[in-house]
């Protein structure tokens, strides 16, 4: 395929949101890429902090977190607003031309409000095989513009939706490898998947599917990044070339084919 | 010119985003307009109150407000976030394909920060003759998105500046002018110019330049209307076909050209 073809998916997390001086890094970093290249960002403490000093309390019920009326408010604001409007400026700064999005802006991510089952989580949307709008995406992408996801998503009838932003990343990729060859990378805090989770230089290189079996049942893989890495290989068995889970701080690496973990 | 050549930018104020009701009469008549056409929001009094629910105070100086980092904050969440999007996924259940922007986004308004004179007003932005992107806007309305902009500009180099809402209106139609025939309309509490002000009836339908001052010295403009009309002429002289006047609530009127105090 040619370049043009190509794009790559990023999500960071709040461990880089976060920290001011990280964050300028790493876009710095994500602006410099070339190609065709979307950012998926997650939402940090900030919301939470804010939810606090107005008064709201964070809602659990058997350990999982509600997103109650007021707090979906706060998530909108903080999310699509604050953190979103900082990255683009900033992106911008670098001469990327970003493009911040909710779901609900060029209808790019219609989820639908998760069914109450034994736990009502409220206004949480869940993604499914048809949420994705790839032909808004793609009309953003050939202007030249660089989506910037917040983890806000509407469900077409007027209600916006907190929904987690691995999914959002992994969903975005899985539906437009069907338009490019399509490229996930997961940015954490750690420099990939370890080897040694005490030995941040215990880095896997790669990682077929055929061997993570092995690997998981041979207790190679830290426990909690098992997870990660099902979703990961489901998301190359529905059509995403690769995913590479790497240290946000490592961005500029990967160009050289030297970041994180490549799961294919 | 052609129907496909004209274009719509609609203003609306506080007093239609603070009332629920209001907000979905407006953006439903809104969504039903025909042809191209982009929606500016002011803010209203949601980010007041959460300024003072997180303990930031309203800073004047002189009796003019002040943006300080906080504040600025704070305007960010409220008008990019919970207002911008709260707008776009209405107007997405109307059948309005809604992009929501900052002047970020797409790099679509690049302000200065006001400069330091008596006052310093903080991070607030003014615009310039060439802060407005036309490309990156024509890009969007030619791929049938409906652009919907926040109050919330940026410089370029990553700072994000709070704009006033009306000269963002202005300063689009005028700049937009120029690939456009383009038609400015103000929403606002009353009907129109009023020829009472204290008679909703008394609605002025049409006032061209040659007559203000006369309307104006005789003192039949409401003194408060002034320098709105001021601007709109100024906006006239600039490139705009049209300037109209009236309450959000009749917006439907508009297609029948019974909308408000047409200037021209």
């Amino acid at each position: 395929m040619s370049s043009n073809s190509t794009l790559n998916i990023i999500k960071i997390g709040g461990n880089v949101i976060d920290n001011d001086g990280h964050l300028q890094d790493f876009l710095e970093k994500f602006a410099a890429m070339p190609g065709k290249k979307i950012l998926v960002h997650g939402g940090g403490k900030i919301a939470t902090r804010i939810a606090s000093e107005i008064g709201i309390e964070a809602k659990l019920v058997e350990g999982r977190r509600i997103t109650d009326e007021a707090m979906l408010d706060v998530v909108t604001m903080v999310y699509a607003g604050l953190t979103n409007k900082k990255i683009v400026a900033t992106l911008q700064k670098y001469n990327c031309d970003a493009l911040g999005l909710s779901g609900a802006d060029g209808n790019v991510i219609k989820a639908v409000k998760r069914p109450v089952k034994d736990i009502d989580y409220g206004f949480v949307g869940d993604i499914l095989a048809d949420s994705i709008n790839t032909l808004s995406i793609k009309k953003f992408l050939q202007a030249g513009f660089t989506p910037i996801f917040s983890a806000i998503t509407h469900n077409g009838n007027g209600q916006l939706l907190n929904t987690n932003a691995d999914t959002i990343a992994a969903s975005l990729a899985i539906a437009l490898s069907k338009l490019y060859e399509t490229t996930l990378i997961y940015c954490f805090e750690k420099n990939g998947v370890l080897a040694d989770v005490n030995d941040e230089h215990s880095v896997i290189p790669s990682i077929q599917a055929s061997e993570f079996e092995q690997l998981k049942s041979s207790g190679v893989i830290y426990e909690g990044m098992i997870p990660k890495l099902h979703n990961a290989f489901s998301a190359i068995e529905k059509g995403v070339k690769n995913v590479y889970i790497g240290n946000a701080a490592n961005l500029h690496l990967y160009q050289q084919s030297q970041f994180g973990t490549c799961l294919s």
